[in-house]
């Protein structure tokens, strides 16, 4: 297995990446791809003990992808045929077959835009959708779209839902995953247009779809997938992580403002294991990327802020599709669920 | 003034409005109008401790509106000429100027119809939002549309934006507050297309408009106020009780299960404090209702779990509403800012 890493990707490349690669390579012991300028990532590496031996083949791009390039330039960099970006050269080493997985912590729409452009879609997909794992109560749901299409079409819903529930079953390991849409509501009837055109599409897609859904059920963890358009993914995404870092704030700030010794002595002892928890339970890092379902390759797309820890966390969510078939096992079921569709819409 | 309060609202209606009832009389000095069957809460007023002497004027209404009730035979009971529902005659008083504003923890959507049929629309205003204040670091977020239209135009946000604002100001007591769209980016220019579309209106509004912000300006008290469709802001509401309840209930777990002595002692010391903690910052009851912004009176809707405690916050929250002169300001406000506007674009 060959996964590419984005070496010019993060805040702070090519530090992390540079380390994660070395990390990768020691930890799952098959050889990495690290793109970028060739000269400065050998002399980098060279620079880490273990470095000089470590299995890592660089393969040389010139130009980058920067956090600000957005727009008409963007979109040049990300299609144009001879693009020397490191997200244009890993992707098309994934696009003809010598890596299995692309890895940045790049600019997101870049990513989004250099995959469209040089892997296509998935027949039948006509959106790809960024995904990423939501912490609930007793594990992860699977969440799409957080980002990639502000607006989209019942059509488009139905597809994000067949892609997660195959990337719940292969790369979650969960059988006949449940499959819900976010609504205001849980009745069906209830939502804005986009989910009452959905929801007879989902019901008659063979999926395990049991309805709408409000934050409750979802954060309570009876739903392994929850299908949604860019624009209410990526708020409901951010907002939660914004939530749960209020809270946490407002209880170490109560503690720290008491007058109780009571309260600051507690606080003293519960610390490590709240730290612990939280982290375990709710820390990005951990699983590193969003992967964007729906382009032809696995594309794993980490935040900017992304450190050598979240970077080698990226690898191994990336690997696990690799390992599980996802790409084939997405192509197979969007052709059989779609036509099935399809079908009974005619009837 | 006079609070006219529903008593056939709540999950466990009619106790916990009786009880409110007096608390309120009790606690606020003025007399309470209680709408509901004459003689049954005539009775459990009366089986009170003090309720027989209460100022408490009981109006006769025989016919309820359900937590079932909806569709069709909804509208027509909301409708109606001569509807004796509890939210009708309530409702009513207010409209004919007996009373000052209208509280009901009952059918959300039953309260919503009543008041759109019965007391009609401030002139300028197309679509009421229900206006909920989301805790954030450091105080409040007036945060609307959370429910009432799940498909929005931007002249509704547009409009939402400005009654927000006059709320936040007279109610809040915050000057010139700061204005914000919830969206999927900060950058003008992200969004969907509602978003992009009301983005120049607020720019043109004349109020003190902020931009876009994501969660994290959100809940880390940045804007004052927040405006976004009713499908995103239910979702947005409802997902936020349900991360800081995760959060809560990880951490309870993460403490009995823990092996350490240590976490143990800590939890337990360290308990009280928490819990006053969210109570004083994230308890929905500290408020007891959403306002419906937009209807030609002051109604103010509470959850149907709501109990005695929630109701007479509820009854405080509408009280400084009516104090602070909301539905005149409000009157001007869509009056003076909606005619610049359309100025403005016309130019």
């Amino acid at each position: 297995m060959k996964i590419v890493l984005d070496a010019m990707g993060s805040d702070a490349c090519p530090e992390p990446e540079v380390q994660a690669a070395l990390e990768a390579t020691q930890a799952f012991g098959d050889e990495l791809i690290l793109v970028g300028p060739v000269e400065m990532l050998k002399s980098r590496l060279q620079a880490l003990p273990g470095g000089a031996q470590a299995q890592i083949q660089i393969v040389d791009a010139p130009d980058i992808i920067s956090m600000e390039d957005k727009g008409l330039a963007l979109a040049l960099k990300a299609k144009r045929k001879g693009s020397k970006t490191s997200m244009a050269i890993g992707m098309d080493l994934v696009e003809n077959g010598q890596a299995d997985a692309f890895v940045t912590a790049g600019n997101t729409g870049g990513a989004m835009a250099t995959a469209y452009y040089r892997l296509g879609t998935i027949p039948g997909v006509e959106r790809p959708a960024l995904t990423a794992l939501f912490p609930v109560m007793g594990g992860f749901c699977t969440a799409l779209d957080i980002g990639a299409n502000p607006e989209c079409k019942p059509e488009h819903l139905l597809q994000f839902a067949i892609m997660g529930s195959v990337y719940a079953e292969k790369v979650r390991g969960i059988k006949n995953p449940r499959v819900a849409l976010i609504s205001n509501g849980e009745e069906a009837g209830k939502g804005n247009e986009l989910v009452k055109g959905t929801y007879p599409l989902l019901e008659a897609s063979g999926l395990n779809f049991i309805g709408n859904v409000e934050g409750k059920e979802l954060f309570g963890g009876q739903t392994d997938v929850v299908v949604m358009d860019g624009f209410t993914g990526n708020i409901l995404l951010k907002s939660s992580e914004a939530v749960a870092k209020l809270l946490t704030d407002l209880i170490s700030q109560e503690i720290r403002n008491s007058n109780s010794l009571r309260a600051k002595v507690g606080g003293w002892l519960v610390k490590p294991t709240l730290k612990q928890s939280l982290k375990k339970n709710l820390d990005p890092d951990e699983i590193g990327a969003a992967i964007l379902l729906g382009v032809n390759g696995l594309v794993y797309i980490g935040h900017g802020r992304s450190n050598a820890h979240a970077l080698v966390s990226a690898i191994r969510t990336a690997r696990q599709a690799v390992e599980a078939g996802l790409l084939t096992a997405l192509h197979t079921a969007i052709q059989e669920r779609l036509t099935s569709t399809t079908i009974l819409e005619a009837v």
